[in-house]
């Protein structure tokens, strides 16, 4: 941090508070990573997503009637209105996916039944509507764009179970169960992270008191570029670029020769490693030995060990989740859309913890212009 | 600012530095505000809003040619692409005009002939084409609600003129020029003001590198708010409760009694008073006596006397703003949508800046949540 009128300034806000959360502590040391106080891995080796979004939403982890009734609400909201679906019919066939996630929820929120009222009450009512309604989007104009008809989730499953059948028409057998379970842990994973640039983004939007919808439209915009969400995505590539676990070694070291940035290491915050990277990883592995299909893995662990013992990089969050999601067969380009599938929840809880405690987000500049300039009429302009 | 973890923590940023900035030096002494070294006064009283807009996206003020060339190209985007207009056929006849607007440009950012070009020169382009599509965009929903027919801007006119007549079928006569001569004056006030929290927002949102109309589609979101561009709406809905100024005082002290807010005072930056303020003072009042209808002018001037003498506030640009806005006859629920078609510029001159030296905007929180739980199975909660 440098001073500037003898106040510090630190570009890109790093390491400066710029509010309160009780949501979500992201600590490198003992405390790891936890949402409300529960731990990471224990959310993710016990937890259905639905009980990690209500943990986010409503402050405890609920009982089992509360469950139930969460699970009902979320059901009842597997609805896309009418000038939502035609939206979605009118739109040009290479639109890309987060445009038409922004402009799905920004119709949404023009159509909400709550639409003009802001509550906190009001607020949680929106959050779980967006549960429910975000993988229709998603799947309505994928599935669309394919020439292949819409499948509407089953009130039975579980939300994750629910989007990968929506996303890959997977069958209800023992690897799909496998791919159901790993997509919940990957949810559970990516639902909340602190003020990272999407959930800031939705903060700094909600801090003048518009609606839940604005915010999360400005956080799935936040989401879409390639510094953010799109990373996952960007380490499918690579991996499907590089081909064979063979050609993996080579290809990293020439990437680093050349000074080429290797995606899916290195973070923000974390600099000594993710916690949430050793869960994935336990579990991509896992599931690439239980179909046979240990090629990504393989490169995987392969880029992992060259990054850690030539640049001291560890992996982060989205290195393994590309292998477990290429396993999948999650169409490339939704794999950001996707992490909107389980950050909705973190972002709608910072949105009503915002609101509740509210105040204007408003910093100041470091002004870097000219120094003052005198008016020249146009016409004895140079 | 107290200090967490030996870190100064402000809230809502206040005063903080969140990054650097060429385009508006906000000061509330003798430099006043000035985009790109210009005073506001000089631009307010010389220049077209067309000069201003040129000015914050490409650093200079034009020349004639430039300028030329500048309105040429805005003439050529007054076009709303088909999916747009089929969208905005199809949005419930109650949705909120700032919802509209956010939709629009998100369904804009879909179709713009440089959708997936993220480049300096591209983002040009497309705050050039924004700039032209916005009146567009509020005009063709305000207008179909109302069931009038949708009137497209003449090429001839400036953008203050043709908005005026999109929005209120103004005519060309003496009165129908000066007020096209006001709305330009406050186009240019509004036009661009450091770090407020829309275009903060769009900072944030560019600074993962995604597109331009995403950062405009955050901005959108959170100017909707009550506590940013809804304050010259509440001041005229204010104005229009009082009635007559004969009820102003009464109405003023009373308010102040009961702690009421009153609207349109005050600002998170400028403690001791906003310069933009005096300039659309001055114009509102001559508009007023040349429409030979000073009840409103009269009204403001009542209530601004009371809030210096009794609380030490001074009016802010939004409170005589509404004063002028309210004899243009311009739609209310259309002030907002206004501010947009002004702020445009500012806000991609924002992203611009930013995605030119882009460093991702990524603040902590300070966690005020639960000490460590310990997860207990579903089962077995309480």
């Amino acid at each position: 941090m440098r001073l500037i009128d003898e106040k510090p300034y630190s570009p890109g806000l790093e390491g400066v508070f710029a509010g309160e959360s009780a949501l979500c502590q992201v600590d490198e040391g003992e405390s790891g990573l936890r949402y409300r106080g529960y731990a990471i891995e224990d959310l993710a080796n016990h937890a259905a997503f639905e009980e990690v979004a209500y943990l986010l939403l409503f402050g405890t982890l609920p009982a089992r009637k509360e469950l139930d009734r969460f699970h009902e609400q979320i059901v009842a909201g597997f609805v896309l209105p009418e000038s939502v679906q035609r939206m979605l019919h009118d739109i040009p066939s290479e639109a890309h996916p987060m445009d038409i996630l922004r402009t799905g929820v920004s119709v949404l929120g023009m159509t909400d039944p709550d639409a003009a009222d802001h509550s906190h009450e009001a607020n949680l009512r929106k959050a779980i509507r967006l549960l429910s309604q975000i993988p229709l989007l998603i799947a309505f104009a994928y599935r669309r764009a394919q020439g292949r008809p819409m499948v509407w989730p089953k009130p039975a499953l579980s939300l994750a179970d629910n989007l990968l059948r929506l996303l890959t028409d997977r069958q209800e057998d023992e690897v799909g169960k496998a791919m159901g379970h790993l997509l919940n842990v990957s949810l559970i994973l990516y639902a909340e992270h602190e003020f990272n640039a999407s959930t800031f983004a939705a903060r700094v939007t909600a801090s003048t008191m518009t609606d839940l919808h604005s915010a999360i439209t400005a956080a799935i915009g936040t989401l879409k570029g390639p510094l953010h969400g799109g990373a996952n995505e960007a380490v499918a590539a690579m991996f499907c670029e590089i081909g064979t676990p063979d050609r993996a070694e080579r290809w990293v070291r020439d990437a680093l020769g050349i000074k080429h940035r290797v995606m899916g290491f290195g973070h923000r915050v974390l600099k000594k490693g993710d916690s949430r990277s050793l869960i994935i990883q336990r579990h991509a592995e896992a599931l690439s030995r239980m179909c046979g299909d240990t090629r990504w893995y393989e490169m995987a662990t392969t880029i992992d060990g060259i990054m850690q013992e030539e640049k001291g990089l560890f992996p982060n969050l989205d290195f393994y989740t590309a292998v477990a999601y290429l396993l999948m067969d999650i169409p490339r380009d939704l794999y950001t859309p996707v992490f909107v599938c389980s950050r909705i929840a973190g972002w709608c809880a910072h949105v009503i913890e915002q609101q509740d405690h509210n105040r204007l987000i408003r910093p100041r500049a470091v002004y870097t212009g000219p120094s003052p300039q005198t008016y020249v009429a146009i016409d004895r302009r140079a």
